[in-house]
């Protein structure tokens, strides 16, 4: 993993997985998004880092409001943004997702952001990727969202400060989720000491423990004491079916209201990644509650993810040979 | 409702609708269009003015024309553009549409365009848009489409100089049409003595009179001695209903032909806003005639979009403490 | 033909067609993306030409992969690109196309790429445009597709050097192919003395004679001794029906695969216009092999786009009274 994701140097090539990439280089991704940050807060919300190269958001999984901050994170770097969408059923063999890559790659792309519902296609696109291309994974599967994961750190250094002395709390289906294993992966590499994942047996993977988290099935267990709990989506899909009971019932379990919050540290935070599921896995007072950082990590999303932009492709207009090498 | 658009200044905050804008204002849009007119006509068709803000297009409803003109007016003065097009079913509720306000303002979005088939959304947003963000209407339900009512005076303005001695038919649908209230709203307040309605009982609202306008069910009698006929959009499907006869009765009717042209003036200008319907409400010989103004309605968009979106925003990249304020 | 697309002075003016454009013209074309090849192959891949200008991707046939060619050809020209993909059955009559033409040109757009289901309607746009507006062919029916086949010849040129000693074997589906009859105009009018097709009797026109080919229905025969293989895509929809035997027969038959390249010169070229169709047209290990040109065809592309569109609108910026004729 640590190999394809660095170069020669040791300076990020791709972002594919937060897993292996160490506190130093997580500590330099969080460090460069706090200097973007200002930057999206001023009248002209724009640098010109990245003009004249290309960023391809390429998406076989439809999420508008994903694609969006990756699109305002490369326009506020002054790139060229390059939407598409891609149908899943056009492109269901290895090889195909191959032509894809070779073609869209002939057209002197610099960097593609790919979403994709299978498990391991931001590294087969990495892994075949020329010399000058870079890959920066928006969610593969049930595998890794690794700027997901970033954000939330950032959210959590910029109100905590301090992350080696958190308890922090992930509570619902882990088992579905690409973003929990991404944050389980950065939290603990930068120091947390204790993540319990709350969740019902069937949300969860056999082997949980094995990624050095506590598990509980209790809410009010799980939350004790904690200093942020980290709430997932869930499918309503999934809900009254095999895995669970009906939305209700999962709600009074799993649900984060005012009275389950009274478990937790009195200065507690709540993160939740993604679109709002009201009364499905969130209370509308908890989500905008002043406890609340939600909208904080949408903010954050837009410098996380120009900061990874910029740590790989920045370097290129200043020392253009570097690019030089591909064709 | 004037509050709500203005700031402590007087000055134009949102574009909500043009009810209560006032002459001065509604001078003042025009004005400012009139100077955006010639950039579009030259060579390079770009002014820096909004350079590094971010104008998002949010399109509950469908509408690839309307949405284009909104893009093009935003690039033209440098803005960065992002098209989100969102299904309806996905916000059916009044609270998620504040979570797309909330997350998406999170993201440092300077300006929404927003168009929603509801009648209030823009103004929900406006109420509820954090202090550095604007909102611009595209269309809201039955209730607003104040873009189109000024780009229609404008066009008024510079074909007939004088709009306080004209007297305008609008003709059509008139029970359905955001455009027919907002027209109405700004012709009044600009000073157009007479403004009559022309349309069947069955799409003329029942207190239509109240707008200060004089109704007509009959083409003849309604153009006599006109300057203006605006012809609204019909939708088909309306036709052969409850409410209307067939096509054929229809723009036997109330269809603009050369012959129910020879009740107006003889210098009457012909006006209509959005795509054009042949054979339904209007005749291609008269829609593309010499009376005819609507492509020159097309043009004038642009610049009465640019106009609002730079009153709007453009003095923030002069003065960047103004934007400051926002987090 | 000829006089539509050239202006007063012989100069590009629009590109509908490589029929009768002459192999001066053909060559400046060529030579003019020789000089961007470089531009797309730096960090920077970005030159100022077509600054604020406007060039609308109008897309009547659903193409991501071509769409996305010319968006960034016209992006790194640094244009501002509109993308729209309108539904056909929006647009069924001539007249209604006129609509679309004339609303778009109100807008003061320069240049229309346009891709069309019906032979003909780069012609009617071009014939219909406002003279300072330019029209593209980015595809219509089985009539032409210009670009297609000046960046094969382009790439052929770069390959092979001198095209006046070349045969060339143009394999499949001639009889539906834009592509095949463009490159023939344009291979032809560039010096190459022999051009063969070769397709079953029910792939061909029945007067593909009068184009100045030599027919061959046999893959053997036909590729032999040839320097130059173009494979043509083949639609499976057609496969198994009345024109075609089911997809295995026709790739034993006409399908490249190592075994057939036997007949062709030992440094004889592979090229091959869109996406690949592994199995049903071109075996894999050829698609990518030492011989095969796809990749650099893709390359290739964008340069020769951004020469079109160059040497179209490139002259505007620096004398701005050009485009002043227009309203």
């Amino acid at each position: 993993m640590k190999d394809i994701q660095l170069d020669e140097n040791g300076r990020l090539r791709h972002l594919l997985t937060t897993e292996g990439l160490g506190r130093e280089l997580l500590t330099e991704i969080l460090d460069t998004a706090e200097s973007f940050l200002p930057v999206t807060d001023q009248a002209v919300k724009k640098v010109p880092l990245l003009r004249g190269q290309t960023v391809v958001n390429l998406f076989f999984e439809a999420s508008t409001r994903t694609r969006t901050t990756f699109e305002l994170a490369a326009k506020r770097l002054s790139a060229d943004v390059l939407n598409m969408q891609v149908a899943a059923s056009a492109t269901t063999k290895g090889e195909t997702l191959l032509d894809t890559l070779e073609t869209l790659q002939a057209m002197q792309v610099d960097m593609f952001v790919i979403r994709h519902q299978s498990s391991g296609a931001a590294h087969f696109f990495a892994q075949h990727a020329a010399p000058g291309v870079a890959v920066l994974n928006a969610g593969d599967g049930r595998h890794a969202h690794p700027t997901q994961a970033l954000l939330d750190a950032f959210t959590l250094r910029r109100a905590k400060g301090d992350l080696t002395r958190l308890r922090v709390a992930i509570v619902g289906d882990i088992l579905h989720s690409r973003v929990a294993r991404s944050q389980i992966h950065a939290l603990k590499d930068l120091g947390v000491p204790e993540i319990r994942v709350v969740a019902p047996r069937t949300l969860l993977p056999v082997d949980v423990e094995t990624l050095g988290v506590q598990v509980s099935h209790d809410m009010r267990a799980g939350l004790d004491g904690v200093d942020v709990i980290i709430m997932l989506r869930l499918q309503r899909e999934r809900m009254g079916g095999e895995l669970l009971p009906t939305g209700e019932e999962y709600f009074q379990r799993y649900g984060l209201t005012p009275a389950s919050l009274r478990a937790d540290s009195p200065d507690g935070v709540i993160m939740r990644p993604g679109p709002i599921n009201r009364g499905v896995e969130i209370d509308s007072q908890v989500a905008y509650g002043e406890r609340s950082l939600i909208l904080r990590q949408v903010t954050h999303g837009i410098a996380v993810r120009m900061a990874v932009m910029a740590m790989i492709l920045g370097t290129r207009n200043a020392n253009p040979e570097v690019h030089g090498e591909r064709s």
